[in-house]
């Protein structure tokens, strides 16, 4: 069918078929249409995924987390170049739950990205997130899969670093970056335990800032005390290989004395206003995606990514059984019951469900 | 049965019943025990949340939140101090979603509440998510059964104002809080919008700090501009009721003029480090709080509160059962399906649940 001009696009784009064929063709209008549909939840969405499932697998998927302020938006803008010198098309994906109300709205595209905005192989776009994390656990993965398919290499997501957000993130990306700064004070220290759980690269950024240093030996003490590696796939998971020490050294210890059995987490340094460390950046990712790869753990990533995905979708479907059930009105009767102390809560729920599932 | 000595004590306690009576009693170690049982997801909850249920529904439950550093463990303490004086119980939980994998143990009791630590009418209790808000959304208001059946006169749920934490604590309580101070940039203006929505009262902390004026008049303009009331039960809102421009004077306005149809947040200035503003405070929340039984609004809360705990609980119940289906066989290989672009995740989740709800 042909597109020759706006109108015509614009109708063909009113069938999910054809708006799907133009976002794999790689029209950004196109892809932004989709992942429009994405927050919408449309009921569109089943015949596009299913158009799209065959095209997906092919990036790599970067996830970017850290509290305000330790300039997520300045160092994702700083890969998008580097990647961007490399030959690779680049999307961006930014989560921002910190304000449900205002989703991606207030630090949205605008005021990201300006120096990608007219480049044609570079697609960011501000995830709304329509007031609950569920629906935000729901979208992004679905989000990605239309950037994954529409031929971006790498798809940078990029999200506030507080709370399930930066679980949700690791648990989405390939490799996970948690961005660090100095003088954020006791929230460091405080972050520090789940950090190590999610960080497969720990960026400690405004290296050229005072307390750089001091961030940076916090962190790498931070590592090494940690000890175990984020995911251990043999029993020989061996301890102090100098993780972060310098920048490098851990993973290029382990492919020397460990094999591939395990990534202990890099700490590199960088000033991403100035560009500084970007490369070394760059290179610690490429690291970790080889050894993804290398010891299967990519693949193993990427399958329980698609169990979550599945359970989600799921989960969104009974979710909504239950609010249709009787219009609701049992579970207004429930509710009433539990109120006045008549019912506890889980009673209540078992005769739910006996209504919605088998 | 006898508790005469300690051990007698813990050997009763292994009943649940035995357990739950001790609580109901007002025994503090069975009510911190019962809280364990709640984050532990215990299998005994279901009874004790049966033996609870008759005794709830009795205490006013206020919910803070404020970004990190608004000074929301001070005003906490502040306002228990407050209460106590006026002679009533108070069972405090905080909630600190910012790293989920190490709950509210950093954050936790220690370092809270020193100063009624010694008082036993006083509760406080750092509620740990155990890495996911689904476990929070289900555990806080288990954990506020506890306390209410406990015979706490006042609950408060102290959490982290960011993202879906601070539209869970508005959806827990009776009356909700949102902590601001000068100071904080940005995070102000960004998180306007999303707390004008959730706040019945606006408290501006660290009054006493250059740029509290500031602050002050800005939040007071959000309200005026934002015009209408969190949750108005007639079409006749009245706009530009002054909300805010005196402590108390919008409600004033509101039961002078406008009947019991609307609330208007009120904003108040406080410096919890020194009480100032603390009784006004108090105020403001009584004034809340009389509105709350005189508008029926209490009774909707409370039954919209009940069906989303309900909800939860039988979400819980799915999710469990998901998981189950052929010990996971079934989901693991959709995942595989999906991972290799063989099928897409909504005729996955389709299949999954066609084999758990009928």
């Amino acid at each position: 069918m042909s597109v020759g001009s706006a109108r015509a696009t614009r109708a063909a784009w009113a069938d999910p078929a054809e708006l799907t064929a133009a976002a794999l063709a790689g029209d950004r209008r196109a892809v932004a249409r989709l992942i429009s549909l994405v927050e919408d939840s449309s009921a569109a969405l089943r015949e596009v995924s299913a158009l799209l499932a065959p095209h997906t697998g092919r990036a790599r998927v970067i996830g970017l987390t850290g509290a305000p302020g330790v300039g997520k938006s300045t160092s994702t803008s700083g890969l998008v170049g580097a990647y961007r010198a490399a030959g690779l098309r680049v999307g961006v994906l930014a989560i921002d739950p910190s304000s449900p109300f205002t989703g991606g709205a207030l630090l949205g595209d605008r005021v990201r990205m300006v120096e990608h905005a007219n480049d044609p192989e570079v697609f960011v776009r501000s995830l709304a997130t329509r007031g609950n994390l569920g629906g935000l656990s729901w979208a992004t993965p679905q989000a990605l899969r239309v950037l994954d398919a529409a031929g971006f290499d790498v798809v940078l997501v990029e999200t506030v670093g507080v709370g399930q957000a930066e679980v949700d993130v690791a648990a989405l990306a390939d490799t996970t970056l948690v961005l660090l700064a100095p003088g954020m004070g006791d929230g460091i220290q405080a972050a520090k335990a789940g950090i190590m759980e999610i960080a497969d690269v720990l960026v400690v950024n405004k290296a050229d800032r005072p307390g750089a240093d001091h961030t940076y030996r916090d962190v790498v003490a931070a590592v090494r005390m940690a000890g175990r590696p984020r995911e251990s796939i043999a029993d020989t998971a061996f301890t102090g290989a100098g993780a972060g020490a310098a920048a490098g050294s851990a993973a290029a210890d382990v492919g020397a004395v460990g094999g591939l059995e395990d990534w202990h987490p890099e700490v590199i340094r960088v000033a991403a206003v100035s560009g500084q460390g970007l490369p070394e950046l760059v290179a610690a990712i490429e690291r970790h995606q080889t050894w993804l790869r290398a010891s299967g753990v990519l693949r193993r990533r990427r399958l329980r990514r698609a169990g979550e995905e599945i359970s989600q979708l799921a989960l969104a479907g009974l979710r909504a059984r239950l609010g249709r059930l009787d219009d609701g009105q049992r579970l207004a009767e429930l509710a009433r019951q539990v109120t006045d102390g008549q019912l506890d809560p889980f009673t209540a729920a078992d005769t739910l469900l006996a209504g919605v599932a088998g």
